[in-house]
């Protein structure tokens, strides 16, 4: 949470992956963002809910939103309430996780030990490797 | 969606693409679908609404579910409503398209001339790169 919400932007642009992780200090995953839900970060929220307010905005302004989260948290920047955590224990069945990626619309599912603590993650990539018959 | 939803699901997981769009005969879009609601396709609807459910099922009988999908299409496989249809004409701003992907959690937005036919697509990567600052 204490992450530059510009820094972990950059980190999923760069690094192409299907979402990101927050964990607390003791690794206990605190978040789960989507790679569509990243996107909020940067953006003013009048603008996400309402199409017509997004379609003035001048163009040359749209990476301003972008540049300020350099001075912003991730703590700053997400929203307080998050909705259901997409995080499963390391007894979870295929189906399971399958229907819980379903469900949120989240694609990568962080796997927690009985104490909370991340011990790996999901992806929807890996997990139709399982699922689909060979 | 004539296509076999198999054939679909396939698609997907072999060249990890963001998401399908489905189009019709004229080749206007007609469905987006992000890379996670392509699981809904394979997996029973009380199986993504109950986490319970999910986890019950035996787990040796998991991709019984997607071994069907081979004598199903697309039609047959798609719920019939699908909400708000996530595309772009082409004098679209990137505000525009990053909106609409945060807001519809899709990160594929097909563009669409004045006829609505598909001339394109905007990833949420691609995206990125534009609005990220250098």
């Amino acid at each position: 949470m204490d992450t530059a919400a510009l820094t972990a932007v950059r980190r999923l642009a760069s690094e192409r992956v299907t979402g990101l992780v927050v964990v607390d200090q003791a690794g206990r995953p605190t978040r789960v963002l989507p790679a569509t839900q990243v996107l909020r970060l940067g953006l003013p929220r009048y603008c996400v809910d309402d199409p017509t307010l997004a379609r003035v905005i001048d163009e040359a302004h749209a990476d301003v939103f972008f540049r300020e989260l350099a001075d912003r948290t991730l703590s700053d920047a997400l929203p307080r309430s998050a909705g259901e955590l997409p995080v499963v224990d390391q007894d979870a069945t295929v189906l399971e996780i399958a229907a819980l990626m379903a469900r949120t619309g989240c694609p990568l599912v962080p796997v927690v030990d009985s104490r909370g603590v991340m011990t790996g993650a999901v992806t929807l990539p890996t997990l139709l490797d399982w699922l689909l018959p060979q």
